[in-house]
């Protein structure tokens, strides 16, 4: 018999208990420090009408047919596997806007699906941390949202000099812009989508290009994008206010999205081996428009797991591996392998992860194998442990050994 | 304009906060068990290529055909959304079944998707705790799979009344229909089959069918079946050994898949109104048989979220609402939302969960939402507050006050 391969499907990762430890421990510190801003948990299916992302014009309806996982189920309805998590929680809040009293902190962890031919580094699935508040015009929201996402990374474990927090405003590049004379929505996008690049071209092939576009006043562009990062605003003295200071203004900042009208933001890692954006974020007027008439604003940001593990990873802030249990019981013999589990159950029902180990390894190689694992302890059950009902738990750190009846050594060790 | 629904794609649903609040409740009880039995998590993408859910014959193929999400990709190969975790496991302990120190105790939450008719209690996406011990012949691991499925109950607060185990034996079985001179695989599915139903129907019913099926061995099975309580295996000794009781032996117990050969058990509720069986494994031979010529087995369990859902409903141990925030700083006017902020990133910085209200509420409104949020503490902003650099920290549930500088309160609070 043939027998099948046991790679993943192209482009999707399998997650086997060593990496899923650092997944687990990506998510555990995102959903930890939105739960310490008061932010609550939400979550949808990953499948969702395909509607919901072709709405917005015929742009991305050709984005939803090429890039998106979109197939007809079997009652005739066009359903896409989530590309991104704005459009569902903008349905959920649509959904429920009459009674949600705005504004509230939401955020998920959901996992998200893009088509597109896989590269190195570039997968079809990954998870994203999602914080949005909801129903706030207030600058204050948007001062949160960054310093939710700053106090993110700082919980990973890393110092404000590992990244730096890039700023800009939409309202006031326009009215800049306007300063100028320029009002065409068409020329302002056309600059926007340079200044993109400006950080990755020369500062004269820059100037060139803006001159192409805006003769008259490429110089007057370029000189306040020159003097950003000696600028201020609101956000980053709010920001200076609770203590945040890694953060400038950066006007050639431009993010892809064309909901944002506000504030915009992408974090930046400072190590030159992972220069890049790390995350972003910004501020929207009307979040639910495809869904209900009544507008809700907010601001939020995005932060993927993919990203965040190449940060920890270049920063030395990976977990350490951690121990499956605590104790791991070892049977003399096989015959006394119930009497393990017995053992077992009593410190599990203290809260003691307790392993029993069941192979059929030798006495020594057990204890080795335990020793090895970065449990805490291990108890030995055996002959003379059973028929007088007390037990050693050996210190694998120290080698000090505490002795005692089942209940003394779980009430020693309960958690 | 028109707008668009807001209901979540027919038959997945939305996890608002609350909702989410009681799936994170059953996640983390699932997971918190299960690694206390030393458990370690993995996962896998909910792509899957549809191969894997076909290899097992035509009736298999059909089953894919029409029960689940199976689409072509734009690469021309056929993808499948995940309808069990146990081909998914199975390829990726094949995928390194020569590095992994078997046995292995392995857990997941995966959501997996099912095209049915939605009808009443039935969606199409659920999610669904399975654990498996792999590369384990010794009963120890059937019975310390049940143990887990147990402990996984008790920790959600149920008490051993409230539910029973069934245990039934394949092996056993088919021994049985041997000393009966039966050994036909066909007959004894087809007597599998109507046990399956034999407490559904009458036993005049259940007889009268046996009797078809097999005339001369009908009152023996009967027999057997109904002696079924009275008798005890190694397994519902071991279990009795370890402190479970609410444990007895069903002949009948049939179980779906074909692929157990040993041990097969089920959890039912025994509160008449959720009458039914609310998890169930079992023991099997090859698990990998169609990856790799190394037979893999293993015992395991699945329980998923809905059913679970519903046995905490019935026997009311739904948990509490739980507060979003510990803290909810308020500020006595809205200038002062960047000092609130201030003070809120002092203590989520030694781990207390704080929330600044931001909405434009007056005074005694944010007073009263705070009191009903079910927070512990509130902390008042304001002119006075800021220009001494003294705050106050009221407990919302006895009254009392504790006031100092943030640094003061924030080591009163800290976790």
């Amino acid at each position: 018999m043939k027998h099948l391969p046991t790679e993943p499907y192209k482009g999707v990762r399998d997650f086997y208990p060593e990496d899923m430890a650092v997944q687990q421990h990506i998510f555990n510190t995102w959903s930890r420090t939105a739960e310490s801003f008061g932010f609550e948990r939400y979550d949808a299916s990953v499948l969702e009408p395909s509607e919901i992302y072709k709405s917005k014009g015929a742009e991305n309806e050709e984005m939803v047919n090429e890039q998106t996982y979109t197939f007809t189920d079997r009652g005739d309805r066009e359903v896409t596997l989530r590309p991104e998590m704005t459009p569902t929680v903008a349905r959920m809040i649509a959904g429920k806007s009459k009674e949600l009293a705005f504004p509230v902190r939401w955020y998920s962890i959901p996992n998200l699906f893009r088509y597109e031919r896989t590269q190195r580094g570039r997968v079809r699935e990954h998870w994203q941390l999602n914080c949005d508040i909801f129903g706030s015009n207030d600058i204050v929201a948007d001062i949160e949202i960054i310093a939710l996402a700053y106090q993110t990374l700082i919980n990973f474990g890393a110092q404000p000099e590992m990244f730096e927090i890039r700023v800009n405003d939409r309202r006031e590049m326009k009215e800049f812009y306007e300063s100028l004379g320029i009002s065409d929505e068409e020329i302002i996008t056309k600059i926007t989508r340079l200044n993109d690049r400006f950080h990755k071209i020369d500062r004269s092939l820059y100037l060139a290009e803006l001159r192409q576009i805006t003769p008259d006043s490429a110089d007057a562009i370029l000189a306040h994008l020159e003097e950003s990062s000696q600028s201020e605003n609101e956000v980053t003295r709010g920001l200076n206010a609770v203590g945040i200071n890694n953060v400038k203004i950066d006007r050639s900042l431009a993010r892809g999205f064309d909901y944002y009208t506000g504030t915009i933001f992408e974090f930046f890692d400072t190590d030159p081996s992972n220069n890049r954006s790390m995350l972003g974020g910004g501020r929207y007027d009307n979040l639910t428009g495809l869904f209900t008439s009544e507008a809700v604003s907010g601001v939020g940001f995005g932060m993927g797991d993919v990203t965040m593990r190449d940060f920890l990873d270049t920063h030395g802030l990976l977990p350490a591996k951690k121990a499956g249990a605590q104790v791991i019981v070892i049977l003399t013999e096989e015959r006394f392998n119930i009497d393990g589990e017995k053992v077992a159950m009593k410190l599990r029902g203290v809260g003691v992860p307790t392993l029993v180990d069941i192979s059929t390894k030798k006495l020594g190689k057990k204890v080795a194998a335990a020793d090895h694992s970065g449990a805490g302890y291990i108890l030995v059950v055996g002959e003379d442990e059973v028929s007088r009902g007390e037990y050693v738990l050996k210190n694998l750190a120290d080698g000090t050994e505490m002795s005692g009846t089942l209940e003394d050594l779980a009430q020693g060790l309960a958690v």
